[in-house]
């Protein structure tokens, strides 16, 4: 029940639209670093699927949904394609592609803390994996990209933040028993929110204290 | 029966010879990192077991192979001494290195690719898997090494294609009900020879269009 | 019973502080980089969690450790915000962080070990990954900060081979069947003295033969 927040066929839309969008962002990078096309194909397939897979195998949902389902499998391959030929327009259309990620960064916080949550983990273990679901894709992008995580850079806007707000929701729905179509969509929606808000108006997180000094800005 | 394409102790020696020259790049690379000789073996071990690990978790075969068999966490050791004892002769018997390697590539897309279906994913999931199989040991190297992966190198030679191809053929064959130790061999040699030739006269893949520009070169 | 080498209660506490402790030196590198402060919370959850979690997911415990004990997810947290907050006194404080950390190798190592063994694995497949839960969280913790890890780089003072020597022990008295809290406590008091006498004498581990040239030398 806990996972049918909407619909199978609604949830399975949703689903694919936030794996074809952390796709563009994975392929988007592999063409900024001049990767080949297979490389951008490996890049848009990580991005995608790595925060779902990550999930799935700490919970023991093996073999995980990325492997079972043929379009997860198959979206961030034809996201891939319309990158590695159209990426000019791909690129000019930024703002777009910034906020379908924000919604696939809502959608897949409280996916992945339903989901985890369904299969007996405790609500905070729920709220962690559902960032994870969220971020993790990203994280593993970077890696095999070998750039230091945009989610660990103090010099990019809000990431983990709208995500870890729209998974302790989920919980808390969870904890209260009010969690529903409603409840679940106010989660997504104040996720997706609350990201194009930090990137609207460059919201960032504090470095840790005394670190902003002479050496540290020479050292940029 | 699907992963008795050979018999088992052909298989095995297959599986050993696989590791071992997957096992003899890690130990190269390492060395021309200049790390340390637990270095070495660290590196050795996750170049021949990463992609039949991240295969056997996925599939939940657990514990995977290379915990269970000792020959197959052993062999990476007895490559990482070899090549730091005789790093230089090894690196002289480069070509051979290369053949070998060649020949793992094509061992594990056909073996990745079976053991995928005999737990029950679907062809394309299966194929995707025999490819992980064969490619994800160099990924695993390469991100652990600080080094931008081989794999989506645009200045590298074909290595993912042979790959696919090979696993390709394997569902193919299980999917007409062909699969046998003459077809199976056939997809091992059909890799192997694509490796070979992409090597023998450079084959690359191509970048994204319109990407090699002026500013792009001026970059590299 | 195995695993039961301590009273649960002072293996928890045991399994807490070694994860404080790691946990600690994965939010100084994040300082050290100028990640943002939830940059730092990642890097101490992985740096602390990363190794356990690998072993969990090897052995097929799951959902692993780390995501059914709340303690073992707060403590990182707590530990990242200590960091963030005094950091130069933790910095100043790194004698006491060392003396921890190896306090952490010895009691992770072996823990993984008898936890491996516990679920099945053989003695030698235990050991690895005792060493693997010991020294993997480190990895991660590099490879997330885009750093060649420490535990492969041939200046940096043994830091695998305590862990190893602790593993074997323990898969010896496994062995000779005489595992006890008193042999497990001296596994975990070898290893510890063993990197504490690393540290001290700088003791590192010999690169590969004809390496030291000079065209080594030149490029470093």
């Amino acid at each position: 029940m806990l996972q049918e927040l909407f619909s199978p066929s609604v949830q399975h839309s949703l689903d694919i639209a936030g794996i074809f969008v952390f796709a563009i962002s994975g392929a988007l990078l592999a063409v900024r670093k001049n990767f080949d096309v297979f490389g951008s194909a490996v890049l848009a397939e990580v991005t995608a699927l790595g925060g779902g897979v990550f999930r799935d195998l700490i919970i023991g949902a093996v073999p995980p949904a990325a492997f079972t389902d043929l379009g997860y499998f198959l979206t961030p391959l034809i996201a891939g394609a319309l990158v590695f030929f159209l990426h000019p327009h791909v690129e000019r259309l930024q703002t777009g592609v910034n906020i379908f990620d924000a919604a696939g960064l809502g959608l897949f916080c409280v996916a992945g803390t339903t989901k985890a949550y369904s299969y007996g983990l405790g609500l905070t273990a729920s709220a962690a994996l559902g960032v994870a679901t969220a971020v993790g894709g990203g994280v593993v992008r970077d890696v095999v990209a070998n750039e230091v995580p945009s989610l660990v850079r103090w010099d990019r806007d809000l990431y983990a933040v709208p995500a870890v707000v729209g998974a302790t929701m989920v919980a808390l729905c969870i904890r209260y028993e009010v969690l529903g179509t409603a409840t679940g969509l106010l989660a997504v929606a104040t996720a997706l929110l609350l990201r194009l808000l930090a990137m609207r108006y460059h919201w960032r997180a504090p470095r840790a204290w005394n670190r902003r000094s002479a050496v540290v800005e020479a050292e940029e």
